[in-house]
């Protein structure tokens, strides 16, 4: 619990190791500004969550209440407590909304909301970050939510972290969550739960595993109780406290997203298909290969390139990490693929396969992304293609921030994607006649040093740092340029780009994965 | 760590809930004495193992050393450490010899042996119990082993516990192990690991869950390195910090027990007739109940008796809780049962089925038993068949220790089970003309009131706090008595037999499911 009503937002700035100042309290709290890739070494232990008893619990293992109201009472719901939920219905999720009605209700004040992202549903939850139910969001923002932050009109200093830096701080005990509310597709009375069955089937529920083995409290809502056991059990009712039954836990047609299109535009078909003969003449694809190609029109067009290369060589992908979708789904079924290790499903296809394939498996931030275990799949990955709003000439990135300013995305995996063997940042030289590639980026989500390839429509870079990719293509007929000959492309085609005007009050810290603050988003002026 | 190589094994005897003198101080640590059933509160937190990072292990994933020595030798191996082994290889392992011989070879002293159960093939480590390689062990013992510490020889205090207080004992931290080497029948490199592909195979690994998630260090030794990843990764490499290959991890002819066959014995044939036809009478089996029967031969033979009601009936049991073998294996793959929830497999068919089947489901300590978590199944299936080597007219039953005082078996799942809405123990009224019903049991493995029924081949004797049970079978023509009358039935054959003669001297602490010290087991004088 965390009594932050009436707290600093932050203070004790200090410069970090890529030279931006970051505040070292934060909320009240303690945090390590960024020391370099690698660097920060964690001496402490794991968060410890109280031993429970059997004694407490049904022995029939009926843990059902009557609502989530009840849920939240018995869990002891009370001023400042940290309440964290998952967001794999994404934007049709229908819980989020209601825990903090019935906090109001209850006239509940400065909870801390720690989702693993919040989307444009989650809205109207505005009115209780005014009202001062809930006093800050640390989580990925999508939309309304991060421009409300943008505007300094949070009560607390908004923290994002990417999905493997949230297991981590769950992990390490940097969060310690009070009340974890697992909304669940499928549940047994017992309180396992997964995605794959019911109404609701969103695949699989990984983003919630560090909240059920470690919060105080896990309240499992579901629209779909089966008889126990409810198999696969994704979250173990052995971790759970209450159950409960809702009439819908989740939106199907929100849940699933409406972005696993193939791009049409011929910039970003151009900018796959450079992407893809770069990997090929470069020699990173292979038989036995690995990747994560992401649910983006331009992604997606990059996995299906990458697909036509193994059918073309009869060659099979050991794995991709996805998000999963229709494409990937087709290639493991084909047996170009031996396995997807899926951390989140995108269409009804990622969800019927992991259903009924054994070899497409659910994963977990603490499987892929958490920086503090004993390693993690992230760094296995031969190449990982990845997004950005926009790059500096040192490769550092940026996405979460617009070019205005504002801030309208979470962190998600990216961050820990950045630690695979190749990264590839296809994207385009402008946006809007606003240059993409810039001297320095407005918010530094990832250290240059991580980022090894950039592909525009106009050329791609390569990071000096990567000698081996420089010397694999140089006798190549790929337009390989300077990073600084792209944004003097950009600028003789655009102009130089002003800086966006931002005021001094930070709004949001930005964590790194291993928990060091690497930057801060300050306030854009209203 | 524990430096124990010169403490008082035990101290501070007081009697505890159940009329027991058992010791609080055992090895130099505190230990609560049993309160009753439910009655001890546990306060504290889960033990909190140390942080690790991702930036100390190799980003390709590769974990592999050269040999279990360097791996014991990098993991920090040194005087007084806890190292733990898993029994899934049973009478076929062959690694956690050589952990000790290793440990001899580099001169440690006073280790202490963590396994979840230890086999006759282990009986040359008392060589190292004797010179103090090893301390003491802390786990159930089958055969030589306890004979050994039952004659007092071991230096340090032996310690039995359940599978479920095995997992309790860990995750509370009452058992920090130092190192936990897990033999698997598949690993890959990053150290996922199965039990279900590979020569050794096995079919789980449940039983090193725990070891896996809290010890400091983790080893996992194969004779099978896949590729990553080994699917499916029932031990996630996130947890592991070396893998060793070795030629042989276990001998698969001694891998799967001998025992899983049916009775033959006329007497224990009725026997289970008899317990079948109860369960039956008292309204136990319907559509949709759920048991869990031994590997045992009168065990399984009730099992199949089991089988057949629900064919007559034309039923679907909801689960069988495993120890699984062909006979569940044939059920669920004709329809009679819904799910194998399985805790360790006794052949092939088990193996196979745990394989190809998605409703063959491997679970763990955490999910089945622990008493200190959330709940556990075990107090979810309505009825359980249980052995036991003296039974007592107040139902305590003792499940360690024969007539002669000689301990030579372990708790296993036993205690756990008893939570069961019905625990059955059918058992023969006498063993070698001795009456296995007596006044007082030798050791006293599980209150009475735990223990519902007790059927031997003479009569049926219900636990008079099941008013339920004898209301419901008052009219059958099922062979009802007391347990007075079948204890008197059995004197009037055999004779009323002799106490054990035992030294006062305590050489094993018997744990009840909630870490407290329900009984102690005496030396046997030689």
């Amino acid at each position: 619990m965390n009594d932050s009503g009436n707290m600093k937002k932050y203070d004790k700035l200090v410069k970090n190791a890529v030279g931006r100042m970051v505040p070292t309290i934060i909320n009240g709290e303690e945090h390590v500004p960024f020391m370099g890739v690698g660097k920060y070494k964690p001496t402490g232990r794991k968060h410890a969550p109280y031993i429970a008893s059997c004694s407490d619990y049904p022995d029939d293992g009926n843990k059902q209440v009557a609502s989530l109201k009840d849920a939240l009472i018995k869990a002891g719901l009370k001023d400042g407590m940290t309440i964290s939920t998952h967001h794999h219905f994404r934007n049709g999720d229908l819980i989020a909304n209601q825990i903090f009605d019935i906090a109001k209700e209850l006239g509940i004040k400065n909870l801390r909301w720690y989702p693993s992202a919040s989307f444009a549903c989650q809205e109207r939850l505005i009115e209780y970050l005014e009202d001062g139910t809930i006093n800050r969001i640390e989580g990925s923002m999508n939309g309304p939510l991060g421009k409300f932050t943008s505007e300094g009109r949070m009560k607390g200093l908004a923290v994002l972290r990417s999905h493997g830096g949230r297991y981590q701080a769950i992990q390490d005990g940097e969060v310690q969550i009070d009340i974890a509310v697992i909304a669940a597709p499928s549940a047994d009375p017992f309180g396992n739960a997964n995605g794959v069955d019911g109404p609701a089937a969103c695949g699989l529920l990984g983003f919630a595993l560090g909240d059920s083995q470690y919060a105080d409290k896990v309240i499992v809502v579901t629209d779909n109780i089966v008889a126990f056991p409810c198999i696969p059990w994704q979250i173990h009712g052995n971790y759970v406290d209450y159950v409960v039954k809702v009439d819908k836990v989740g939106l199907p047609e929100k849940i699933i997203s409406g972005t696993t299109q193939i791009t049409k535009s011929p910039d970003r078909l151009l900018i796959a298909e450079i992407t893809a003969k770069f990997c090929e003449q470069a020699g990173i694809i292979y038989d036995g290969f690995s990747y994560q190609a992401g649910a983006g029109g331009t992604a997606l067009s990059i996995g299906n390139y990458f697909g036509d290369i193994l059918k073309k060589n009869d060659w099979k992908a050991s794995f991709i990490r996805a998000g999963s979708n229709e494409y990937p789904v087709k290639l493991l079924e084909e047996g170009y693929v031996k396995y997807i290790l899926d951390g989140q499903t995108f269409d009804m296809e990622g969800i019927r396969s992991m259903r009924e394939n054994a070899n497409h498996v659910n994963t977990s931030p603490f499987t892929s992304y958490n920086y503090h275990g004993k390693g993690n799949f992230a760094s296995m990955v031969d190449v990982v293609i990845l997004g950005a709003t926009e790059v500096d000439v040192n490769f550092n990135a940026n996405v979460v921030t617009h070019s205005d300013g504002y801030m309208l995305h979470g962190i998600g995996g990216w961050q820990n994607c950045l630690f695979s063997k190749c990264t590839i940042l296809p994207i385009p030289l402008f946006r809007d006649r606003i240059p993409v590639i810039i001297d320095e980026v407005t918010t530094l989500c990832g250290p240059g040093e991580m980022i090894d390839v950039i592909v525009t429509e106009r050329g791609i870079a390569i990071n000096p740092l990567r000698k081996d990719l420089i010397e694999k293509t140089k006798h190549s007929k790929l337009p390989i340029k300077t990073i600084e000959e792209l944004k003097a492309e950009a600028e003789a085609i655009c102009g130089v780009p002003q800086k966006p005007k931002l005021d001094d009050e930070i709004v949001a810290a930005i964590k790194w994965v291993d928990g060091t603050v690497i930057d801060v988003v300050r306030k854009v002026p209203i």
